[in-house]
């Protein structure tokens, strides 16, 4: 099938979907994906669902034009607002990061009592207690908001007193409300403050991350579909950004977790 | 003279700039004000100066189409690339705030060691840098970006272990280095955690905010170009924004220091 020669598209509105690339390359070791962050319009998580839409309905539209086999979306505030106009849009299977983030919590959780934390945008739109009241009726989910955690973790300040303290300040009042067992990292960024957000909330509580999950189910849509690259392909990434690539390179390299040259960075003009 | 009458513009990249317009109506209480927040593509502190270049001049000829007789750039990062633009662009007065902040910082310093805590792209700019030298040729400038104060202002987490700890991280090794006197807040969201600041550098750095100078400054442009409103005029302000009306309102409102309504923000599609 020609279209399994294709790369997989993985779209964020930054930098922050690039946690959600290392857990890709990591399942699919052979598959080739372009990576477009949309650097000039970040941060979603404060933009009204309207503009969200319009902003991802544009860059899946630029890597449909340069052909993607599948779109990824790896960013929780598109995947909770714009996933229904995606794949309207788009012939090709469109993954989000909020059914599978739900997917994990509600397996991992015991007493059904499940936090998420997230962007402003993300707990406004609700779509990770209506995906995880669709998998668990019984389920109670507790949101918060924790914008900080972005702009920390964009910091690269991922361990110390300032996290950590910033964490009990958020969650700590919810946890004392009731017996959560399990909290869903509901932002792409929120990986890189794990070690900060387990020692505020304890040992008692779970932390899921979609990025693994989300992993995980692209390569089931993969092999679904017959979509895998031909054996003996190497694979690769390309970069691309809307805006500032010595911004994305040096960022960006703290969430993906290896090196990226500013000059490997295409900058993409919308 | 016709211009007389027509409101003073005010654009910010989102709502940081309120803290300017706060000033400004205090300073000129007789005036009307546009206020313009660009909250669809805030913060402009991360993005490229041909990106904030682009967005500034957009934005000030939204202000221009309705009829101003003057522009104030309340934003460090617009004031600090996009000025000559801007100047270029339009034929009425433009005043931005790194000037005026500038020369406070200059007549406040006493020993001509001076820092500047601002946003990355300001700081990348280097426009107080050359301001102030070219006001006092003699001075030392440190400058520090402290991206997370954004964010800890737009959460309205003014005071606080976590601000002060911040600053502390921020500024205690640039302050142990040389003997600053003075610290330029360089932001126009940095006022708000100005206690948290001062906490953290101590009583002997005096902080400059450039907002009351800006304010001082265009009512001295107000005056030299004959464009004071008339005799018993009321003043009042209209509050414009890009996108999210809702949040403008919200944090707008910590801000402004007074209520803003979400049905009185104006939403402009660009």
């Amino acid at each position: 099938m020609a279209a399994a020669h294709l790369p997989i598209g993985v779209f964020d509105s930054g930098i922050g979907g690039l946690t959600v690339l290392r857990a890709l390359r990591e399942a699919l070791p052979q598959e080739t994906f372009i990576y477009l962050g949309d650097t000039a319009r970040l941060p979603y998580g404060t933009k009204t669902p309207a503009s969200v839409i319009r902003y991802a309905v544009q860059c899946g539209r630029i890597l449909q034009d340069w052909g993607i086999k599948l779109l990824v979306v790896a960013c929780n505030t598109a995947s909770a607002v714009a996933l229904d106009a995606l794949r309207d849009a788009f012939s090709v299977p469109v993954v989000g990061v909020v059914e599978p983030g739900a997917e994990a919590a509600c397996a991992a959780s015991r007493t059904g009592h499940i936090a998420v934390v997230a962007t402003e945008g993300t707990v406004r739109g609700g779509s990770y207690e209506r995906e995880i009241l669709a998998r668990r009726p019984e389920a109670r989910v507790y949101s918060q908001a924790c914008q900080l955690f972005v702009a920390l973790a964009e910091e690269g300040w991922f361990t110390g007193d300032v996290p950590r303290k910033t964490a009990e300040i958020y969650l700590c009042p919810m946890l004392a409300q009731a017996p959560v067992d399990t909290l869903v990292l509901g932002c792409t960024h929120f990986p890189l403050l794990q070690q900060a957000i387990a020692e505020a909330v304890g040992p008692d509580v779970r932390l899921v991350d979609s990025a693994s999950t989300t992993a995980r189910f692209v390569a089931q849509v993969v092999e679904q579909h017959g979509l895998a690259a031909p054996g003996g392909s190497t694979g690769g990434v390309q970069f691309c950004a809307t805006d500032g690539p010595e911004r994305f390179a040096r960022v960006g390299s703290l969430f993906l977790g290896e090196t990226i040259h500013p000059q490997d960075v295409k900058v993409v003009d919308l």
